[in-house]
């Protein structure tokens, strides 16, 4: 059962284990998602020459994967770091930015999901729903779905693949294909800043390192979710609220957290 | 005739219909222009590798190519995307960063032309002189030419590619070749902030979505020295200048534009 | 001798000259480290394809690689640029992230030490430990050693390798092997933000631009230790930290730098 106090707990652990998360990234999102993990107290690690990758491997947390900026030979990196970190029992999360926008995308995704076997995926709408097969109608890298259309696809993924799915949105789900989590909040500006989608799953990533996946992306998400609502009450525009994102995720404390988390099940 | 007005009514057709810009741009600045994009209204993505391009820019309302950081495998890149782009009526803006710092650059540059036949060309003084075969004199991505300097070259290269050229300075020159326009205001804080100049091309992208040529050249432009001036009447330096340039990018009233926008027919 | 007097006019040379920095860094920091160096007055170029390098070569002051997320090819340009920088006396920073933490990090470090004679080597005790061949325990790109116990190692690595070496930490050591100095100072949110070690590394290299290598190093390390102690008076995190370390480094007074700076003699 999954309550606010547990997902807290999950935050004091992050801070005190500091957990090395290896991320293999778009190139829009590293410098926040590195910022993001160090805010929340991980470290933030990000490398994609595979002759490194299985000496880097050995002593990461965690791993993510996220196909913003794809190419030939990232995507070969992202492959090889999937399987070093499935040997070694690292858990991996999956962010299938863009899914269903090109041929490329869907199948690069579901070819990693299948390499890596994540513990974690976590996309939006129409991502989930180019994973899972449906007649898409993307418009880039931003979702045209709701949450809840996505609802079927992300239960469906998740009990296909073995893992928990997250379909990010107004409201976030949270589901391992048998149970699943509402997490509500947030603020309006979150889309008008670049890859705070791209930091959920980072930041995901560090909780996936120290809980299960089911409790790790439920965290992950209630956290973004926290520090994005007491940063739009400080801020002025996407600029500012960027700036009091970071601060919020640094210095939020549990009385902060219980007081604005929105956590329900479904 | 460009007025004021006619520029703002630019603005709210971005923010109605956030076009999808598609960039391939250099890896300092893609944060700071894909957050300049999502605070003006428009919808960013970023992508190079050329198997995936095609379906890109069949959803693409316009696509920014930036040289910043160019290598062999990149500029295969730009090619393919200005290839598409052109086949279906993809408006272009290119941003030559650094032509005449390398002989590759301004081959480059021109090339892109060639294959792309841009809406727009956005660049400094020294690029633009650089394009037209002028002796110059550069020092890295920095201009050491005026946009006065740079207004003859401006004229002839609109001529020569039948396309619209902005000389970004003190005072941003915009022209067709046939009809001039010049912006002021701004503020010398812009210029300390890196990529400030390629997010001016990355906003008239979002504007040759939805205007033609001139008009959207002269709504960029006008609107990067607005948010830049109440930008600047806020800050203590180039990092509080960046942050209250996105939140004016993102609050920007028709009040404040036509209370500020300087633009005058040369 | 190195006075604080003496590092101050090294700020202004810099500020009055806008030396011309080429970086070939990670691509988590790019962007932080051209705004740092636009911010303290230097004008920054980052590219990194081979055939442009002898071009760019010829016309920077000083030379900074950071082997942060490198790869065969980026590996390859920066031997290029090393090499083209040696021929040509541009003065080089080596920034060896992660020694330690992959065999191919450790390899590349001194690979580009030997094919570059660096007037500057800044690391943290970790990868100073690692180049000197000693045992080593890394935790990713984050130190897990303190600079006091890497004394030895940047001593006897700069007689090695006859330049000058800092190790970053709490404490900054900078040492050219038979003279040491310490800065104090600075702020724990420092490296609550990712690439201020890397950023150092940038900064240095402005300095080495216009000032001999142990001068360079510690003017390049003092002002980043008073911009971050100013920074953090103002600070509730490390988003607003990033925004007013920048806004101080271009800020920055005479009496400012003079009345926190904290340098002694080991």
């Amino acid at each position: 059962m999954i309550t606010p106090e547990l997902l807290w707990s999950h935050v004091e652990t992050v801070r005190a284990k500091a957990p090395l998360v290896h991320s293999i990234t778009n190139l829009v999102v590293m410098n926040l998602n590195a910022n993001a993990l160090l805010a929340l107290g991980a470290s933030p690690i990000m490398a994609h020459e595979p002759e490194e990758l299985p000496d880097l491997m050995a002593i990461a947390s965690a791993l993510v994967l996220n196909i913003g900026t794809l190419d030939k030979a990232w995507i070969g990196s992202m492959k090889v770091a999937a399987r070093e970190a499935y040997k070694r029992a690292v858990p991996l999360v999956i962010d299938p930015v863009g899914a269903g926008a090109s041929r490329l995308r869907t199948e690069t995704a579901l070819a990693l999901i299948a390499e890596g076997q994540p513990a974690v995926i976590r996309a939006n709408a129409s991502e989930l729903l180019a994973l899972a097969g449906g007649a898409v109608n993307t418009k880039g890298v931003d979702s045209t779905h709701t949450a809840t259309q996505a609802r079927d696809a992300a239960r469906s993924l998740a009990l296909e693949f073995r893992c928990t799915v997250v379909a990010s949105g107004e409201t976030d789900l949270v589901t391992n294909g048998r149970e699943t989590w509402h997490l509500g909040g947030g603020s309006a500006l979150m889309p008008r800043i670049t890859g705070m989608g791209c930091t959920c799953s980072a930041i995901v990533g560090a909780f996936a390192a120290v809980a299960d996946p089911l409790d790790a992306a439920a965290a992950g998400m209630a956290i973004m979710k926290v520090a994005a609502e007491l940063a739009a009450g400080k801020a002025s525009g996407p600029g500012s609220m960027q700036v009091h994102f970071l601060d919020a995720l640094y210095s939020l404390s549990r009385a902060d957290f219980l007081g604005h988390v929105k956590l329900t099940r479904a």
